[in-house]
């Protein structure tokens, strides 16, 4: 009996001390009834005894929506201002959320990107964040509010303009926010139940991941798995936040995100992207330093290069392809047709019919042959590799765009993850 | 031709000085078609050699919309979170315009109320603007810039909040603003031509008054002419700014609002008001006091008390009757219960269908017998007045609603309004 009240005690104790960081996005508070569901969760998280930062997305498709009305009435880039607009997206959501809140007799404000500090660069539309003043958020806690953050945007302290993050800006918030007030927990609720072994949607006896790593959640993320992005995995990891991806639709546990994890999987999870385009610049004057001529303009206009393969040199000329996010794909090709004419290379060709195929597990940095079986498993169902990369804790493959159902389900079963189902 | 350079070289020279405030309304831009033509306006302006600020409302029903909204979520009173949320309405008018501005080769950035410096009180719905420290705005003008600022908006300087200003807000910030910039002028635009000597759609010979006086504009406005709000009067005649009201729709002129005008008007024009309602304490004793302790309570709960009227004392009791806006009628009509209950009177009835039908006119101060004219043409179309008030250039009567056209009607012909159209 006395054991229990101890652990009774060190139960509430810990609870009374927890200070959550809450995010739901738009999908999780596209209408009046999903907003006031979010209320009665964040309100059974406040009255269990914890403190609560929600931050919340816009409503829906609420920001495609602002981004048609500038459309409507500009055809031309309007960077700062455009940022202006979307960011009243998240004000109206937090407005909402925070009425619905204190509907459950729970004291609720909302803050501002800027209200609550969130200090940023100045680059309109992808801005990065800094610093985080979080003075307003502090007060609120202290007074036993839940404090409401719009997600998504910022301030630039030099300008004084409002700033977005760009895609996965709100998750970008709620983990920098955690990590600026040392919140215990992060968590991410989404359309999903968490990270999956592969996209359901692909491969149908893929499963809930339990836990995984920063190393490995970055690894997922960075290749396609839409569930986080990479900037809020990398907050959480630089500061040693645990993140809890999980279902704003029901109260089951989905995947964390943290430092260590019980078991080292050899192979976590398979993502795919089948965003990506390959430029190739051929017949390339096989000279030392050609590499760079061609990649330090990309690395000046802010392209993303992905993976790059410089071939074996014939008759002293060779090929180097590399791949770009499709929104880059533009730039990428004017620069590299650019570069192509001044060192005399044969020209570029665009490949927009690929696909990427990632293999992650923190195990890889132990056991060696993940890679020699990945190989095996595609070369035995026919598929062709274009371009491979790797890290310590990761195989990408880049394959024929048409063949990417097929190389992540033979992936996921050959490499045993069909049977670690929610493991 | 000396002369004619002369004139020509002052011309150009007064416009490359003047400063512009121009406040365009929810139905000035109500799509982006709308939004594009303000923005034209504006480029006008503004390249005819003013500095340009525009202030802005939210887009159409915009504010509306956001209401419901806030209404689907809560039935409850949550004014700082209403406030956060409407303030999304002008973020997306101002950043849109600017947009359109930009498009049109002329440099235009928006600012928030906040960041415009509209300093006000705390009271959320219905803040009063304190100051403006428009740095920002200078620092616009100064670069060359149009700004854009958002109308109905600020911020209450001790808490941080925002802030709504209420109803007619935009203009308030307008007038405001072009006091605090020592503007030259502020154009207010509208989906009407300017006032009318009477509402056009009861008297269609009403005509659009070219200029009046700011106190026969605040009586107007207070007496139920729509076109201004009385507090955005009040602005610009304590800092003495000209006010233009004028058509968004084409480039004729409005009316002016100003310090002096040419023509003293014995009766400039006539507003009617349907929304107000009477309340009636009836056989209260007749007491010294007895006023006050109907009306201190009132004037606590904020309730806006219009016209008061105490009849002859019989029998030791007397009616105290007084008009109230239509939204304040629950709790005048509660306040006035509690009070009959304690002194002692018989109760209280309320009259909703009753219209205030009012005559203004700055020649009134010096010319007499406007108040006895009236009396008789509405005695001669057999209309009861049933409640008189009057200030140094105004009378008005409460009259039956359903009388409201005729009486109206009568009084534009009978006081020679028909003839001096767009006199």
């Amino acid at each position: 009996m006395p054991e229990e009240f101890g652990r009774g005690y060190l139960y509430l104790h810990f609870r009374s001390m927890a200070l959550v960081v809450q995010k739901f996005g738009g999908t999780s508070v596209a209408d009046a009834d999903r907003i006031r569901n979010v209320a009665r969760r964040i309100v059974g998280t406040a009255q269990a005894g914890n403190g609560v930062v929600a931050v919340v997305s816009a409503m829906g498709r609420g920001t495609d929506e602002l981004v048609a009305l500038a459309r409507e009435v500009s055809d031309r880039s309007h960077p700062r201002e455009l940022d202006m607009l979307l960011t009243a997206g998240e004000r109206v959501t937090m407005a909402l959320v925070a009425m619905a809140i204190q509907d459950l007799g729970v004291e609720a404000t909302s803050l501002t990107g800027s209200q609550a500090g969130i200090l940023t660069t100045g680059r309109h539309g992808q801005a990065e964040i800094l610093e985080i003043k979080a003075d307003r958020v502090r007060e609120g806690l202290a007074e036993g509010k839940v404090v409401i953050v719009a997600g998504f945007q910022g301030v630039d302290p030099s300008s004084k303009d409002v700033t977005t993050l760009g895609r996965g800006g709100s998750d970008a918030t709620a983990v920098a926010l955690a990590a600026a007030l040392s919140a215990d927990r992060c968590e991410i609720y989404t359309d999903v139940d968490g990270v999956y072994t592969a996209d359901p949607r692909l491969v149908d006896v893929a499963a809930r991941i339990q836990e995984l790593s920063y190393e490995e959640m970055l690894e997922l993320a960075s290749a396609g798995a839409g569930v986080l992005m990479p900037r809020s995995v990398e907050f959480g990891r630089r500061f040693s936040i645990p993140i809890h991806v999980r279902s704003s639709f029901h109260d089951g546990v989905g995947t964390w995100v943290k430092e260590e994890t019980m078991e080292q999987a050899i192979v976590r999870g398979i993502a795919h992207d089948v965003s990506a385009a390959k430029v190739t610049v051929y017949r390339v004057p096989d000279t030392p330093g050609v590499a760079a001529t061609v990649f330090e303009p990309l690395a000046v206009a802010g392209v993303n290069v992905d993976m790059i393969v410089q071939n074996v040199s014939h008759d002293g000329t060779t090929d180097i392809s590399f791949t770009v996010p499709e929104e880059s794909l533009d730039s990428a090709t004017a620069i590299a047709k650019e570069v192509a004419h001044k060192i005399g290379a044969g020209g570029v060709t665009v490949d927009t019919e690929i696909a990427k195929v990632t293999v992650v597990g923190i195990g890889m940095k132990t056991e060696s042959g993940v890679a020699a079986r990945m190989f095996r498993i595609l070369a035995d169902h026919g598929i062709n590799i274009e371009m491979i990369s790797t890290s310590p804790i990761r195989i990408s493959c880049v394959v024929r765009g048409d063949k990417v159902g097929e190389a992540v389900k033979a992936l996921h079963t050959g490499l045993g993850l069909d049977r670690e189902a929610d493991s």
